[in-house]
């Protein structure tokens, strides 16, 4: 471990611009801590010749980010490429093969494939970071892994998503529908052209994985992940969320139960005045029950060059100075298969919202199918009654069965009484 | 490093012996991140024979803690005695002389002896942690000496100690006064019997000057931070910022200046619905600026056998996987002297409360010695007028050079129209 750390930066985009320029300008201070020195030998960019505000003259430049892993001159390989499959896999399959080290921010790459990478790295006796795939600069990964170890996490959620966060905050202030939010978040850059991976739940569901597997030890399970996006959330149920005393967020949330490992992306009503509840705007922020050490909350910057960059370096350093350890906090081969939650077991309260017409009879149909379904109601709002418009019938229930709530909503709607599909919103009890 | 790290344990109260029984119960998953096995071989307490829910049977006992320093089958002693001087000092400057690493809780110790300790365990090559003196289970040692590097840190603040915040928080929500509230929280358990250190923010200034070194560089410089308590908060005060929007905190500042480094301790105000200001009851919080990776901010359980078990734990195994970089994030040797912001440099926006006669003049007083001192107001709150009794006169000042408003307030507490030492209280902008 005698000599300079050397780094092979592949992705010169503004996080790998941002990374280089700390590493060519914070280098004593780094060396500080990491024992050494950490030089960057060569990069790869799809165009050499884009201005990105660093100076990398000396350094050698690959066409090809494959070839950033066959280097002798190069120790570690940071993968900024993105994508869970292609360019970035091969690419860091072959580093991991070559006895090269590798940091990354690839969130969708490690949910999908971080059980094997991780057997990889192990098999070669090297490591595998990605303290920037989940909430940029909060140093969750680490706390995870190195920090709250003592005693079992029973759950961890978290507002994985600085879009959506951004976006439900904006209708909640202004009012104003999700596709118009949405719109005006794009021309302001906070969204992408084509959203789907944020307000789908995707990324959340990416990062919550990642999450979970640190949280519990299991094998990273993304297709255990129930999913909803928050492109059906309305101001109305907002609005309603504010009169009950909650705020409506997108969530990940990873619980251990009875049945095995519970993980679910979804809009969730979140009690005002908690710390996950006051999380504003583009923020990102995690919770986890720690057992005896107590309950836990970051919050801190997700997402942006600076924030990424600041992971992207602590892993550098980490690296560096020898401080591997295994990549999910235990052996590739210890960790334990992702037993999901039968969905029969799924229990919370919910926000429910009906939209009916204003004629007798209507809250004896609701009530009817929810007894049925042995689903109670704690509270109720009865909203609207301009003449000729339909009434919002709303209510929190006591904790019930999700299949069981599914079914009598579906019984509801078939009601010619009832106008739009009911909307169901999980109460998270954070 | 191979063969298991072995574990000479000093102090046995409750934090000790939940530390032996993590590390007896829960040894194969701290085994998978350390990458070998951790074991206890020797303790040391005063008392044998005392019950602690824990099987010691088999491990060396040591009635003289200093014993454990010494033996050759202990590579890391466990410092929990407590204390800046006396046992405790010279138990870890032994333990490091013998080339034994060392954890501890002991933030007084460090608070006063920390770059010569630090000094003396990279001399002799071993490590210095010390997690659980900050902040119980937050990760935020770990955190700042490796998570938020890449970025300058302009400034940390935090709410470093649950009595005091325990006692703000108590006195908020029912009205009482100081010692009344005190009272309770020393008959719950919450304070100490001598809750001088809490309450006279000796506590907070010990956790500070650790967050300084860890956040700047910078030796610590115990003697640098001037303190004020919260014996002399009045509920009136607590009900006045609320009117203002405002919460009153016992918070820990560190900011880095142009003159140098300022250390402060004291109740301020802090603006309502912001992270720091939602703290409740006895939980522990700290918010830093990292720059360009953006505001961070971490709350958790500050004290206890679980929330200090956790840290204590998180230490041995960095220990065990030989993660040991420098003990404050830069070499002993290259740790900057701690340059303290000059006192006429010190600047804020400051809360004031006259209690004033209710008669002509008063206000043109006051006004008077404000304008003397170039102290402008920003807003006023006037209070009382119940007959022949003395009426508060509240106001908010623009920011004002700290020696300024003294010298305002000192002239002004001449006047035989005001009947109470005034009050003042920095507005903390977070």
């Amino acid at each position: 471990m005698s000599g300079e750390l050397r780094v092979g930066l592949a992705g010169l985009g503004t996080v790998g611009a941002g990374v280089a320029k700390v590493l060519l300008t914070q280098m004593r201070a780094l060396s500080w801590r990491a024992g050494r020195g950490i030089a960057i030998t060569a990069v790869s960019a799809r165009d050499k010749s884009r201005p990105r505000g660093v100076e990398l003259g000396g350094i050698a430049f690959e066409k090809d980010a494959a070839a950033i892993a066959e280097r002798a001159d190069v120790d570690v390989v940071v993968e900024l490429i993105g994508g869970e499959e292609g360019m970035a896999r091969s690419l860091v399959e072959q580093a991991l093969r070559a006895k090269k080290h590798v940091v990354t921010a690839n969130k969708a790459l490690l949910a999908r494939h971080g059980a094997a990478l991780a057997a990889l790295a192990e098999r070669h006796g090297v490591t595998l970071k990605f303290e920037a795939a989940i909430c940029g600069g909060i140093p969750i990964v680490k706390s995870l892994r190195e920090g709250l170890i003592a005693y079992d996490i029973s759950a961890v959620r978290g507002i994985l998503n600085g879009t959506c966060n951004f976006i439900l905050t904006q209708m909640e202030s202004t009012g104003r529908p999700f596709a118009e939010v949405l719109g005006e978040a794009q021309r302001l850059g906070y969204a992408e052209a084509d959203p789907t991976l944020d307000i789908g739940g995707g990324d959340t569901a990416h990062k919550l994985t990642l999450l979970t597997s640190l949280a519990f030890g299991t094998i990273p399970d993304l297709d255990g992940v129930a999913m909803t996006g928050i492109d059906k959330v309305t101001p109305a149920d907002i609005g309603f969320a504010g009169e009950f005393g909650y705020r409506l967020k997108l969530l990940g949330v990873a619980r251990r139960t009875a049945g095995g490992i519970e993980q679910l992306v979804h809009p969730a009503m979140v009690r005002a005045r908690t710390p996950l509840a006051d999380v504003e705007s583009s923020f990102n922020a995690v919770a986890a029950d720690a057992g005896e050490a107590g309950p836990f909350f970051f919050q801190g910057r997700g997402a942006g060059r600076g924030p990424t960059t600041s992971a992207v370096i602590a892993d550098l350093v980490d690296v560096a100075r020898g401080a591997f350890g295994p990549v999910f906090g235990r052996p590739a081969t210890e960790l334990a298969p992702a037993t999901r939650e039968p969905a029969e077991a799924r229990m919370s309260a919910y926000y429910l919202r009906f939209q009916a017409l204003d004629v007798p009879g209507v809250m004896a149909e609701i009530s009817r199918h929810l007894a049925n379904e042995r689903v109670s109601i704690e509270s109720m709002i009865q909203r609207g009654r301009s003449p000729g418009e339909p009434v919002a019938i709303v209510m929190i229930t006591h904790e019930a069965q999700h299949v069981a709530v599914v079914r009598a909503l579906k019984a509801i709607a078939t009601s010619d009484k009832i106008v739009e599909t009911p909307c169901m919103i999980p109460m998270e009890a954070a």
